[in-house]
């Protein structure tokens, strides 16, 4: 019996198999992703992996269906797995806007899904990160917003080395379009292509482009020439202010291909141009009143960071942690009378917060002891009698290997050694 | 735009409608959830949360995907949203069982899923803290796995007079019923009918164990006074050496519904009766053989405990804490000329590991000083210039009041005010 093709199986570490997943390390992501958010004073939400399918198609229409995990359930419902985090929070939003000051900072970690040709390596899942700003107009709220990002990468340990983020604007490249084309129905198409200049043959991109009425080399002009608007001026100056201008670059390159982006956008890159993009986001101030229904109007930005390109990035730059089972006491029975005073030694130091192991079963001495150090425990704990029937704790440090005999209630002293 | 019924919106505290859930007070109950575990020195892991049909229909036939949130993808593949854990764990456990030592204790938070008919609060999703031990026959396991579940319980500050475990064996009900009828086929069918025993009209249960062969009278005599089975005597020993006597007792009325089910079984309860039960689990020694095709033999047993009774419970008790936004420093900008200085102070708090908020956007001070009451920051911090044209830094503690003055890179040292 095997999994679905493009999930993945997260195992405890040290992992069995290169083909699965290790849960300690999306675990040690989260949490670093958690703490960073809750820094900058983002608080978390989260909505349901399965939303209405027309949540989807009302921003994007239904080209983007053909990749989505969508399926009719049992009550007729056309429904999708949820390919993206922002329709959710747009909805979430537009509901009980009323009850939270503005800006609404809010944060997420959901499991996103797509229903994409399965590949090697491709995934029809992943988690990411998402942080969003909701109800602020200012250009401020954009800095604010890719200063977390910046954190939530730094906090890895990763640098302005390994890193990049390319900020953009949908505005300029708007603009940019409105002075050439008057098609509005146009813009969108206009904007795929540019989104997709990095990866596609340059003739076929210009081919595209001429249909359109521009010219790839007028394309490039403007990106390379291109000045900052004020807008993003103002969000450099604000980086560079916080001590992150090394972290930021413009560059008209980065577009977004989402229909719904409306000013500045951005993406992070690995500086060795190895990965795909490790993260990107914008601002969507049209979003909210379309998913809301005209109902409310707020400006809003956002961005997303998956697990996966991070994942590969930290291990390419040897900057993935090792996990163990963290061990603190491995509690020896080497006297099976005395497991009975060990169980109650056991519940009183897990009691005090303490990871505790122990052998089920009786076994012999040295068995229990390896157990122990293939554990990595940081401590052994047993129980003895003493010529005087009284019960002794016996504490040994594995690394100093020290050891502290004392009466058992008193154990937690001794784990001090 | 709504969600799906029966799917659950979690917001930040505080909660903006009686109709959605708290994203606070569900990260702190997984967090607790993980700590215990831990503790225990159990090791977390996850699935996909869409399997393949067939893992759900190879351990209980049909019966059950009526209930199931199950659809055919775009691939033509019959497949589920995870009813459940313990089948994920069992195909993971079958793949790669030979890199752990044995026995094997994991743990998991999946989101769980299942269609059953909408209604008011029937729920279509909830998460569920899962632990097994995989690889142990010994009931010493059973005593370990309780132990777990009745301090996952305790963490929330709930006590014996909150809650009980009742355990019970689904060996003694096999060897009851072996006893009197020799249809093993009927056998699944007799346990649904005791799993149903406390919420059916008992005329209805004695007429369908009549039908068996059986009558409800004999039945009763066998729950009331049905002596604790070795293994069961064995497991009370382990939990009281552990001073954990008063959380458990011997109940036949629990033989949990799920067919794979082979050894003791238990469920936790509120002691009041006023729920659902908010735990169960027990023994399936032969679904690791089942799921594997016959490869892998391994004795094994766990839990599930689901956050929705959890959280009803205690919020019954008045054991739900407030969440707020914990704010360390809320920085006053109330010179706009000393913007720049301010993000670069914000900057270094929160590189240093504090919840750091401030106004995006220029604010009256009072304005912003309200913004840091609602917060409930636990300081304010400004900067100022002294007539000397110096930066100073000014902190504030809101509830002492105590003010203190330095120099702006100084200010970490001031906030322990």
């Amino acid at each position: 019996m095997e999994r679905l093709p493009g999930f993945r199986d997260f195992y405890p570490e040290p992992l069995p198999h290169k083909d699965v997943w290790s849960a300690d390390l999306r675990q040690y992501i989260f949490t670093k992703w958690r703490e960073i958010a809750r820094r900058y004073g983002f608080r978390e939400y989260d909505g349901p992996p399965l939303e209405p399918l027309e949540l989807y198609q009302l921003k994007s229409g239904d080209e983007l269906v053909e990749q989505m995990f969508n399926f009719v359930d049992k009550g007729e419902r056309a429904v999708s797995m949820r390919p993206e985090m922002t329709p959710t929070l747009a909805r979430m939003i537009a509901a009980h806007e009323r009850a939270y000051k503005k800006p609404i900072k809010w944060f997420a970690l959901p499991q996103l899904f797509r229903y994409e040709r399965p590949g090697k390596g491709r995934l029809r899942e992943h988690f990411q990160f998402n942080a969003d700003i909701i109800g602020e107009a200012d250009v401020a709220a954009d800095a604010e917003l890719i200063a977390l990002l910046i954190d939530s990468l730094r906090a890895f340990g990763l640098t302005a080395e390994d890193f990049v983020i390319r900020l953009s604007s949908r505005n300029a490249w708007q603009d940019y379009f409105s002075a050439r084309c008057h098609d509005h129905a146009k813009a969108y198409e206009f904007f795929q292509i540019v989104d997709k200049l990095e990866r596609e043959d340059p003739a076929k991109s210009d081919e595209k482009l001429k249909a359109l009425g521009f010219s790839l080399e007028e394309l490039n002009h403007f990106i390379i020439a291109g000045e900052p608007t004020p807008e993003l001026k103002a969000i450099l100056d604000d980086l560079a202010a916080r001590g992150l201008g090394d972290f930021v670059k413009v560059d008209y390159h980065v577009i977004r291909g989402l229909a719904y982006y409306t000013g500045p956008v951005f993406e992070a890159f690995d500086r060795k141009g190895e990965f795909r993009a490790i993260a990107g986001g914008g601002r969507y101030d049209n979003l909210v009143k379309l998913i809301s229904g005209d109902k409310v109007n707020l400006p809003a930005l956002g961005f997303g960071l998956g697990d996966v390109v991070l994942f590969e990035l930290l291990k390419a730059r040897g900057l993935l942690p090792t996990c163990d089972s963290g061990v603190d006491v491995f509690v020896l029975i080497e006297d099976e009378e005395l497991r009975k005073p060990s169980l109650k030694l056991i519940q009183d130091l897990r009691s005090a917060g303490m990871v505790v192991e122990y052998s089920l079963t009786p076994a012999k001495s040295d068995k229990q002891f390896k157990r122990a150090q293939e554990l990595k425990a940081t401590h052994t704990a047993k129980l003895e009698k003493s010529p005087g029937g009284e019960l002794v704790a016996k504490v040994r440090n594995f690394k100093t290997r020290e050891e502290k005999s004392g009466p058992p209630d008193g154990v937690r002293g001794l784990l001090s050694v």
